[in-house]
């Protein structure tokens, strides 16, 4: 189902022949409406693959008609010439739309630096447009999208009397600013581009900005949500972003369990905070704490590695009053040797790290994954 | 030669039972006058650890007459107890030596989270006064500190009628702080502790400091600087300072090519920033970037993860002046791409990576090694 769940929308996913191998690597989502209002959020990285800084300029309109979408190639530090392919694109798009290319998104995910084959590009949109379909189109645009992702992200959920559904990529490069994710969400609520901002920005800074698989940030994410109104529904704004949370973190969690090289999901849990900031900061750098990213690969619940993460924050704490928790038991108290480490059992692939700071009432939780020697193939091998 | 290099010194390494396989495991260093002026850098980590705590309060007061030093226990996050274990270590030295135990310092390295089995520490400790040396003491001292280290790191450099001498630990955790290292340095050259402050600080920022091999900051990074006065001459600071700074360049060197897991020692050097601050986020944030470090282990010249990492810091800079090049071929110009990549020989062992900031005269360089499965594997069966 996936973007297609809701009404309104068509979508495709084709062989532009951008990666071997003759898999899809093209997809193209469009919004019949009635409206086309929007909303998007993008990478905080200061340097912005060109499909990003066109985005960016379309969404400032508030109205998106359609986003094309490819893999095999990020178009990310490809200077003024790459900008004028995403251009190209959009202008494609528009053409086969008979719409304005101001109003059509692009993403593109994959290595930095190179040209995209824009031949190849252009023929990709055109064969993306004849296939548009509500029923096999949302599947085949979520696996046009995957880059190492082993499978095909998507999600939706029904609301009262509307419908929210999506599609996502990004196995590696999962940091602070979203992960190296496209992700597409749709609705046939009907909602302005103010409300559809509000709510994005409220579901994601607690999802997909709390997925910290490796600390890298990219070049390309980008989240965007589109509304139809073809359901007719204007949904109280809070339930519409409850439904619209829930849905990202299915999302997120698709993310972090196909994450590259990762055999542990890690949840760390930060309470007793003296704000959600110091606890999003606390779980953060544990999150990028390679040595106990190893360490619970081996799963070893090697306690000491969380605290000197700690110990690099500037969140309120006392050394002497942390108190650590590995999968239910209390390893560290007040700062020292708590219950017998030999309790923890971290053999299953769902492990959780809490972490009680004792300075106050906030907490938050991020997401994270083990340090892996498959990581480091799969890293190292990547454009090579 | 190592910390007995200079005059007024002794040292010992000796086998305390602390680590397994009959290894020495404990050293002293002793300084024998006539002065006893000293200065120490520590973690910036905010746990620290007991013998960091105790050393501290040491060198507030400006004189340290030895240092104990263990392997096979960091005595972090041990509470109270842990830091009386400190405390009874210096006693136990102060009473072999006749002296207070308020100038001793204690240094410790390995497991965070177990207390010291303190029998045989104190027996070590008594076993090293016995053996304490000018000749062969100093290498066994050196010895004695490694833990996952594969050789002693030792070093010495002789000034205009005086000497330094010096060892070092610390195979993993290298960080922002130092590095999880151990360090004594010593000389017979004739300074109070407020010059070797200033000396100490100046030499380490530009070393020690600048070693960033995974990001993680340890609980029990120190460098201690003893001046015996033996040779009774006063340098000229600035000289000293100088002399200091190579010697310390010198022993960062050996822990990086020493790193865990390394297989490429790489030089990140950011030039054109707008301040030194500038250059150092810059070049740190390269350093700490997982995806980047693959590649370089794969010998794969993917700068656009180096933009991509740049793209993460507050440095001044903007995305289209950016230049980047790797082993002397300028892969990246003005943020977009370069010469060929095919161009680069990625496989000495030694790695330079250039960023041009175009943004001003300031430049720094951060020292870094590769991510390796190698890593993983020490690092994931660690504790266990």
């Amino acid at each position: 189902m996936s973007v297609t769940a809701p009404r309104g929308f068509r979508a495709a996913g084709v062989v532009a022949g951008l990666k071997d191998g003759g898999i899809r690597d093209l997809a193209l989502v469009v919004n019949d409406g009635p409206s086309r209002a929007a909303a998007g959020v993008f990478t905080r990285n200061r340097v912005k693959a060109a499909p990003v800084l066109w985005s960016q300029q379309v969404l400032k309109g508030g109205r998106v008609r359609a986003v094309v979408l490819n893999s095999g190639g990020a178009n990310a530090c490809t200077g003024p010439a790459g900008f004028q392919d995403t251009h190209a694109t959009a202008e494609k798009a528009a053409e086969l739309l008979e719409d304005s290319a101001g109003e059509i998104a692009v993403c593109s995910t994959g290595l930095i630096g190179e040209r995209l084959p824009m031949d190849k590009v252009l023929a990709g949109v055109e064969a993306a447009a004849a296939e548009l379909s509500r029923g096999d189109g949302g599947l085949a645009a979520a696996d046009a999208i995957r880059t190492t992702d082993t499978v095909a992200k998507i999600a939706f959920r029904s609301g009262d009397g509307y419908m929210i559904g999506g599609m996502a990529k990004g196995a590696g490069m999962l940091a602070p600013s979203l992960a190296t994710m496209l992700c597409v969400l749709t609705t046939d609520a009907d909602l302005d581009a103010a409300a559809l901002d509000r709510a994005l920005r409220a579901a994601t800074a607690v999802t997909f900005d709390r997925l910290d698989t490796d600390g890298c940030m990219s070049t390309n994410d980008t989240v965007l949500l589109l509304a139809s109104g073809a359901s007719g529904v204007t949904p109280d704004e809070a339930a519409f972003t409850a439904l619209l949370t829930d849905l990202c973190a299915d999302l997120a969690r698709q993310l972090l369990v196909d994450a590259e090289g990762a055999a542990k999901a890690i949840a760390i849990e930060v309470v007793g905070a003296a704000s959600e900031d110091d606890a999003v900061a606390v779980g953060r750098a544990i999150a990028r704490n390679n040595l106990l990213k190893c360490a619970i690969h081996g799963e070893d619940p090697n306690w000491g590695r969380v605290l000197s993460a700690v110990g690099t924050t500037d969140a309120v704490f006392e050394p002497d009053e942390l108190n650590v928790a590995i999968n239910g038991v209390w390893v560290c108290r007040n700062g020292a040797v708590g219950d017998d480490r030999d309790k923890v059992d971290l053999r299953p692939r769902d492990v959780s790290i809490t972490v009680d700071l004792s300075a106050g009432k906030h907490s938050a939780v991020i997401y994270t994954t083990d340090l892996t020697a498959d990581y480091v193939h799969e890293n190292s091998a990547y454009s090579t």
